[in-house]
């Protein structure tokens, strides 16, 4: 027998009406009882009757998710957490690849009810004609300034000024940075956070150990390379993603340096792979999983009520010290 | 101004109604020609016309593809390839994660010009209904018998064979296998190969050191330590996917053990990361880019011509020789 919004109700210890309300977005419901109410329906395998639904709403229930660099582990994390929230409260989800410019046919034709924006470039004009097209958008894991719609993000500069602190603490003075794309927030805020951070403990960075990625393992292992062939060299490089410490790391071990015994590595995103213990990254943690289950739950409420005034949600980001960073060689 | 068909012409040294041909994907033009031609169009970031071929051909432009695991890296690196050929005969691509059975409603209303399968589970109905139908289908990684589709996959047979072989002539003895899962075509049949490899090298495998996976680097990470722990333990793991493979490796690395000196590791694809210095996985490679070329391409075809008969592509598998591999330790 198929769960139904009952059987959630009883077992969460609410109404049925709550539950209704809650599945389908409304803004009213609590929090706690919204988070109460999902867990149930996870535990209870619950399977919204979309044919129902769609008659009496008269939408699609399916939203489109936009990413522009799939490659990139962090979007397949998103994709797949956003997912599965979204089948939560019955939404399907369609993924876009690749984020031209113009707008896609299956959104401007209203084949979607709404849009999830989890790609990082900055400038592009498709969030602006989404919102003149009057769709629903939540921007997630990227920020613009002054574009009235949700937004879902983890504070870039505050943490990545975490990771300037940590290796300013462990003695290092030769401090590298492999910053990401400037044409993305992510990119310019880690950057801007990790220099700020310095600045608070009275450092700077010597320009010659600065560069920019393109957010690839390939990048951070070349521009590693280079680092590390320079003389002096850094004890310790700061990379504005996962995988472009990944990068870096490699190209330590291609050149017989020991980690953290020559270098110290802070990568940023806490993706899966980095608490591999292969890896042991020592990274700025975002909560990726939590960011995805919000921004899921803001496009659900904003379907529901379109005039809701844009809001942002910024999450904490915190330091996680695995096994790539330790104190600076004692020249 | 913007590339058009004379331009790829002139510079392959074709006529431009060979160019036209190509690009729709009629399989008169002959493989080197048209390889010849999407050289070409990437070379000069050749974008066809969309709106004027919608208004000709009655078609959307849009392909499908379907995927089950996006998490695990094989899929990204499938999807994006896939998106890249297809943008190059001017198709969009929407992707869809999970496979559940029922026909998704974009497929059903003709909302797409035809399906990539990349998911590989067996015995779900989802293709039998696509062709019936009618949807121009492409399997890819993944093969389904007596199906009359198209079908794009590599020797899993013969790669997983060369990996037994491969570790009995390092002198290893005690042969751990960890399996994908029993579903799933890929999971059949490398457990099959690598069983039948080790028949023909007058070897079987101790049902002890057998484990089945879900394709997962926890999987592999609780199996890993499980077969460690054995007494005695199994002096080399074959692992069905790469991903598994790198939890293996994190097992070892977690118990002390040396890689490959106490412990040599095989997986199976060759994902990018294996490649990364930092696992140097041995593993068995099969052509990912080339095997998504050749389906988009495939579907291209199909999609012009709905009555070809269907076609089996086959890539060969080959063993890649990094740094998880070595002789059998001398007890």
């Amino acid at each position: 027998m198929p769960v139904t919004s009952h059987d959630i109700a009883r077992e969460a210890g609410v109404s049925q009406s709550t539950v209704s309300r809650a599945l389908r977005g409304d803004p009213r419901v609590a929090p706690e009882t919204l988070a109460r109410v999902l867990d149930v329906a996870r535990q209870l395998h619950y399977t919204p009757n979309l044919a129902a639904r769609s008659l009496i709403t008269n939408r699609t229930y399916a939203v489109a998710v936009l990413v522009s660099h799939i490659r990139n582990p962090v979007y397949p994390q998103l994709v797949d957490t956003l997912h599965d929230e979204l089948s939560l409260f019955g939404y399907r989800t369609v993924l876009l690849n690749g984020t031209r410019d113009e707008l896609v046919p299956e959104i401007q034709a209203g084949a979607v009810d709404g849009v999830v924006l989890a790609s990082a470039t900055l400038g592009a004009s498709m969030p602006a004609k989404l919102l003149a097209n009057n769709t629903p958008l939540v921007l997630l894991n990227r920020d613009m300034d002054d574009l009235p719609t949700d937004r879902v993000t983890s504070d870039n500069l505050a943490g990545a000024a975490l990771a300037a602190e940590a290796l300013v603490s462990l003695g290092h003075k030769r401090i590298g940075m492999i910053s990401g794309p400037q044409d993305t927030t992510t990119g310019r805020d880690r950057e801007r956070g990790f220099l700020d951070g310095l600045a608070r403990m009275g450092r700077e960075i010597d320009p010659r150990l600065r560069r920019t990625s393109d957010y690839t393992h390939q990048g951070g292992y070349q521009w590693g390379m280079e680092l590390l062939r320079a003389d002096p060299r850094p004890t310790a490089i700061f990379c504005a993603n996962d995988v472009v410490a990944f990068g870096v790391l490699d190209a330590a071990v291609r050149m017989g340096f020991r980690v953290p015994g020559d270098l110290s590595i802070i990568g940023y995103d806490d993706i899966a792979m980095a608490g591999w213990d292969v890896f042991g990254l020592s990274t700025v943690h975002q909560p990726l999983d939590q960011m995805a289950k919000s921004a899921a739950r803001m496009l659900v409420e904003r379907i529901d009520q379109p005039t809701l005034p844009p809001r942002l949600q910024v999450f904490p980001a915190n330091l996680v010290r695995r096994a790539t960073t330790g104190p600076a060689p004692t020249a």
